[in-house]
């Protein structure tokens, strides 16, 4: 069952790549973005240095020198190759690549044979792991084509819904409410501990922003208008949202098919923290802060996205809409939950290391994995982060 | 009574600089630090731009092109001189801007003679902001003088006690708790509304961490320990806290009154955000969240520093110590309190736009006025900044 | 005759890359550096934009967005792709820069077969400008296989002679020489006009400086000794030769046949200007200057190199030894010739607007075309320039 | 008889600062830029270490740590002060630094006095060194004025004359000339050795470019015609001279007696090296070579400037002009000339480190003290450099 799982999820993040051509694999077109080969070998190096090297015997790695050049940012994992120069490696080959995870999924087959104990929450760990970086392979190539002159598109995207339904608002009482991980199924670290918070009465967009109320915010100066803005957000050049381009009075963006005239009716999207925050307040609104947002999520069903339909892009807005179309900005920085600690060694530096200058994200967008699409979710990017799927909701004080 | 209290204000920023030599006066040492010349005439400024303009009829300024010189940030009351080449500038000289303080202050004895109803508000901002400048004249002092391989002193400071008394925590019980400004006395916007927050059981240490638990926190290796360590502050080449330096293996720190002896018994002071929370998990523990520390230092008498005693430097640790002797860095981002409305006007960009990426500190240093120590008081710093009196307390979840 | 040598320059661009993955075709290891992909494409732009659009009647470009995307830096022939983002294109393809290649070799064809009078010259360039490329191929292949921790080879190196040959001192009398292009065989503009010039009476090293002697100087403390460094060079963190690195107390370099010892018999190569200038200076000598250079290498027969033996790697020092091993450092920086003028047009652009603070380079390394061997050639690079096979031979007053 | 030139000088020196305020003597507003009073200490800096250390038995400093603080750029007189954060340090104070000079000059007195033998050149080199600084003092001083929104002046202009001589073209034969120090009067190190040089028929201009002449080169698009420029020259964001500013559709510039209307008939200056190169290519002529300078300058009478009128601004063009009004930028790198060797010691870093990557310049400016003006005389600063009084004449080929 965990085999066929695992081969599963290892054979989606290959299927990724399959109608890609070896070049498009290896570029980094900026420091934040890999190229899909190291997404390729990294996901494998996961497994190898937390699964294999410490619970199969006799496990002998493919080329040691693997170690160093696919850890991402473990210190506790030893050295690693430097960030921005991902870019820099043609070798490994991707075929190269290919045979280290051929390598790593035949030992992980008898790993995971063998009836090891104590290995089944690393294991998940490992799968979601892998799920977070097919999601960023996504992300990744949209911004490595988007540099392109060529604007080469990753794959077709279907047509999107023209209509617009009118915002519902969804009110709450305050009180003290419970939010956080309650134990079933995965969830990592930083979704605990479960505790309770004291909200204020509020109340809750049913949908997200659309492109046509994000164009209504830009024709009304919004960019222009300092009172809407942070400080740290203003005067930094932006005009429009990451991936927009004026062609012939038309705006367009790239997307994974292709560059596309903005359709009005869906979820404005590659929004930073800066230009989230000062739409909210363009609309006499505000963002949600996350504790708001999960007990509100937590009432309505998931729908799933990505591994159900391949779509690659966020559908036209509708309501209830809380999962699957575009990360959601709130106005809580991402810091730790009242009692929370990371699990000691390398493996305590997944999350909770990165505590300090970022903003939590819900809801999980089109290109995230299904199986992570839950309430009590922690995304979390630096504030001017807009190569990620991410726009936003409202929220309002009652 | 107004005007009394005016003119002690006024005065009072004069007489920080009155020891000085009028180069001390020019130079500014990093971005972040202004020019005293800059804070002399940037305070004048903001009398002459929120209260004379608007409130005196025939007020005439005595430089027209000051308003854009000395406008620090507000966008809304127009163009302004580049932060960074505040120290560009050689006139107006000392004298020049002397006359202008003189000039501002004439007519604002006029203004509050008047008897002009609905600038109460405005004239105690005005105070307090010039009160928040007297803090930055010593703090940007002591940064210029550091700087410098001569090691000027700005004054002489008293010795310091040695003995140091041990830790006592305070315990408390979750639930509700109200903070937030409850509308006696002067207080800041960002400081209200008043509003309910939920917390767990938690414990507080009655004091400040000493240098010598810091110098602890240092032989055991913490800059060297990166699971101490939040990602975004590891290897940035800190090896010590801001303004100490090693002679011939004693730590020194450079001090207001000149280069010192570390004494142990002292809080340890000028640490950023990172090294305050790297120390915190040292020490098993965390770092107070600021609704737990204005809950609980509002149980405690305030004592002043100051305009007070003049000893620019923090006392010995004692407990319970709570305020004017260090700003205790919290592990809480600075945001909005729920229903914060800035006010409208440029007068609104005063606290409200700084709100992302920023970290609350509270308590007030040994070089804050005495009247800004309160439990309500939020200060806010980017995590890297050092070169505030900036230290911390411990905290403990129950 | 002319078919025929086009074809054999084109084949051999191809050759240089038939062994390489397409992965090591995309990468770009810093600004200065191209990835070979886009040198076999800007070649093909060169003949498409020089010869086939402005002679070929009814000529039409495979893709005209190439015309955008594969100008190297000719401001008169259009906007062009920014020159540090060459490593973002992971298309065209290989194989489409391939089948672009064979789009302009077709039409080429036709050209050269229609006896169209007048493209002489321009087809003399273009075959020059592509042999050119020929050496940037290798030259940045190395560098991109350097910066990869795992340093690949691109082939293998013959193995290197070690005996030293002892320096012999060639002395030559002042007095009025010429110097510059005569008008036979091809040159670039920047050759001539052909001038008279005053040498003082001067003796040139018959043979290259030595890895051997370049030791010397290091052991001697050279990298610490500002007495012999321009001011520019100094304090900028050099302790030894690109490419060079220390294991287990011997100096290795990379090289295109891998990480392989220094061999002390061979010339000391991968030197910016300012080392062979400290270098010169600690041998009690100086750099040439390249009218002496001229003079002296004309007097000498040529030997050839990369297209002849494919070593790739600088042969043993010997004497006399002028061309063909590596580019030797002349103290003059890269100026005009009394009465140059470049050509107008774009193509004027190809030299004679890089004359400003740049260094004169003679001889040709080995892996430059065999056919620009020649005592005229004026090669040039900024001072600090260490990826290209630069080395230096001394000079000294008589 | 040197003692009273030394007091001359040094008096001049100090009389250049005297209208001053001490805040206009702290300002250091680029790294290139150096605070007067940082001048003012360095001149008496170079007295200490290359003259009263050596050779007055029993000198003692007034402070040993101005050793340190005030050498600019002797590598081998020890560590030094960070060139960028001279504009860092309030103290010494104006009055420090005075009280230092007055300890030099006394130590000074009984040196000169005292008919030790062996120190006249270091002396004759004091002075010069000193000259040059006064010159440095007022450009330096203009460009902190510049930078400062309130334009102060440092002084009263002459109004200039309004009639512009055409230019008349001095032509000479080629052949064989000799250029550099002959031996008599002072000199500096990189004014020799004598040596011959040969050049080919050329004309030169008999006076100095105008801003007339400038005008018309910037109203037929100079600065965006990209034939015109050096690559390295081309896309930097020039627009026009430095110190100028364009008010209601009119030319203005910044001058020591601040901003004035741009009067046609004086020569441009404050061109860098680009500007230059390109307004002659347009002019279709050419910068001219320094030996070329140097042969036509030689049979000219020199004019002083600074130390007899006291303007501190060129004259309008006139001819022939060949001292005393702008640098003029020639078309030559600076590098040693045949058989030079610098001094050896920390003196001779004096010129010889800096040989690599600046153009010469000649002619001395309105700011370079009389004594200076020679045909042998070579300044030099790097391409990009503007803030110097820096003009052209135009050179042609015959």
């Amino acid at each position: 069952m965990t085999l066929e799982r695992y081969r599963q999820v290892r054979d989606f993040t290959t299927k990724l790549a399959e109608n890609l051509e070896p070049e498009d694999l290896v570029v980094q077109s900026m420091e934040e973005v890999s190229p899909t080969k190291w997404h390729l070998a990294h996901t494998s190096w996961f497994w190898e240095v937390f699964l294999l090297e410490p619970f199969l015997p006799g496990y002998e790695p493919l080329d040691p020198r693997y170690h160093f050049l696919f850890n991402s940012y473990y210190v506790q994992a030893g050295e690693r190759h430097c960030r921005a120069q991902r870019g820099y490696l043609s070798r490994p080959t991707v075929r190269q690549v290919m045979a280290y995870r051929a390598h790593v999924d035949e030992a992980m087959g008898r790993l995971l044979d063998s009836g090891r104990e104590g290995i089944r929450e690393l294991v998940d760990l490992g799968l979601n792991h892998e799920q977070q970086h097919q999601e960023l392979i996504l992300t990744d190539l949209k911004h490595v084509f988007s540099v392109n002159p060529l604007r080469p598109a990753y794959g077709s995207l279907p047509s999107s819904a023209s209509a617009i339904r009118s915002v519902e608002w969804l009110e709450f009482d305050g009180g003290i409410h419970e939010i956080g991980w309650d134990g079933k199924g995965f969830a990592y670290d930083n979704e605990g501990p479960r505790h309770r918070v004291f909200l204020e009465p509020f109340a809750l967009a049913d949908r997200l922003v659309t492109n046509r109320e994000y164009l209504e915010f830009m024709e009304d100066g919004g960019y222009e208008r300092s009172e809407l803005w942070m400080s740290e957000g203003w005067g930094r050049g932006w005009t429009e949202p990451f991936y927009w381009e004026r062609r012939d009075g038309e705006w367009w963006s790239y997307t994974l098919g292709g560059l596309r005239p903005i359709a009005p009716a869906e979820p404005v999207v590659h929004l930073n923290w800066f230009e989230a925050d000062a739409f909210a307040r363009w609309a006499d609104a505000r963002l949600p802060r996350e504790e708001e947002w999960e007990v509100v999520a937590a009432g309505y069903p998931i729908e799933g996205n990505l591994a159900d339909s391949g779509r690659f892009h966020p559908a036209a807005a509708r309501g209830p809409q809380f999962y699957g179309d575009v990360w959601e900005w709130t106005g809580s920085s991402y810091s730790p939950y009242p009692g929370y600690r990371p699990p000691t060694g390398a493996v305590g530096e997944y999350n909770g290391k990165f505590m300090s200058n970022q903003y939590v994200l819900r809801g999980g967008s089109c290109v995230t994995s299904a199986s992570h699409l839950r309430p009590t979710y922690r995304n979390f990017f630096p504030a001017d982060t807009s190569w990620q799927f991410s726009g936003l909701r409202l929220a309002r004080d009652l």
